[in-house]
């Protein structure tokens, strides 16, 4: 009593190869496409009828964390990375169980396959799912609700391409993946405090399998180049 | 890999003893208050600015159905319990992983002694809560999703009181309870099948520690008795 054990029920794939540059919360990044990749026993039957539904939740393991420890008190990015707040006030990935939460628009569905086609994803590649749940508007949708310190979406920088970035783009005919990498870097994925400072350095991530750098100056994000990655899941 | 543990934080002390009558969505019952009774680890600063927040999301275990198997196919109350749905379009307690999501609304916060006071909740008495998450409106709020057989709450009956019933509750001290009682009765707990005939069955129910017997005539829920109920919880 008291322990409970859950079984892995799926695995996303995404464009998200790593934690850096996800964005905080679902829906923030609506061009971000997962597929979550069901195993056997869930296909099928289990997913009758799933397709009435525009929107689900997810369950998760924050698998990236399963040996760090927790602590009481976090610093959220929305506070400036400065101010603590308590661990059940945040939605830290650092919590007391590694247990994950978030919705997800359903784009398609191939029950026979076991693949979910999902849109709006905040997750990392190879996260595992431990369930699936109808989002259910009359129960779950509380626009009245108030949110401390985090009344409201983050606000979005404007995003600029320089001309060699966007040459290699079509190079590598992954022009599909340009509003998808704008958005993200829109979110502005540097750590909170050096939001706080002038900060001429320039940052490395991997999205969609492509290795974009750029750097931040004021409210704008300039995307210098772009390399390609060899990322299975690209 | 793929198997994850997890360990309650805490447990609800809460007015519904049993399933039975439990509404089928947190909110449909807002006089419905709980405790969450956090252990002593999870206490203090780990709530610390949780009360900036009107409503919070509990992950739970559905304790009760531990030793019993899932199936693909379930019948949704909301579809009469006859025709069935794959068990991940749906929110049954039966489910390859028995994880229960639930938003409530947060009424007050002790946090020297881990006790959260919570309205509109769907638990019973006892369950085991594994992760605490605030409620963002602007990633987890969209009313505009569509919800296949589900997309308003149930309507609810009208419920009258026999005189009896209202007396035994005044001599019991027991008025504080009334209005919730009515809510959780409007919301028709009798099983899906039996609300398509006539049915002139007394049903009980055990509530806030108090014994309800109660029929349904046509769209009208009458209470017939009360009894007093020796519940440690109530």
């Amino acid at each position: 009593m008291g322990a409970f054990t859950f079984a892995a029920i799926g695995y996303i794939k995404s464009p998200y190869a790593e934690k850096f540059a996800v964005p905080r919360q679902p829906g923030l990044v609506p061009s971000a496409r997962a597929q979550l990749v069901l195993d056997a026993p869930y296909r099928g039957e289990a997913l009758r009828g799933i397709e009435a539904f525009s929107h689900l939740w997810l369950s998760f393991v924050f698998h990236q964390h399963l040996d760090r420890d927790w602590q009481p008190l976090v610093r959220p990015p929305r506070l400036g990375g400065n101010a603590k707040t308590g661990v059940f006030a945040s939605r830290s990935t650092f919590r007391p169980n590694p247990l994950g939460l978030s919705v997800v628009k359903l784009l398609d569905v191939d029950a026979k396959t076991g693949v979910l086609t999902l849109g709006g994803v905040d997750l990392v590649d190879g996260t595992p799912i431990i369930d699936i749940k109808p989002y259910i508007p009359y129960a779950d949708a509380l626009p009245d609700a108030t949110a401390g310190y985090a009344p409201q979406a983050p606000t979005a920088l404007a995003v600029t391409w320089s001309d060699s970035a966007l040459d290699t783009l079509k190079q590598l005919q992954q022009e599909h993946h340009q509003q998808f990498i704008s958005e993200v870097l829109a979110q502005d994925p540097r750590p909170a405090y050096k939001k706080q400072q002038l900060d001429s350095r320039q940052y490395g991530v991997t999205l969609a399998g492509l290795n974009i750098r750029f750097k931040v100056e004021s409210d704008r994000v300039l995307i210098e180049t772009i390399t390609s990655f060899t990322n299975p899941s690209a």
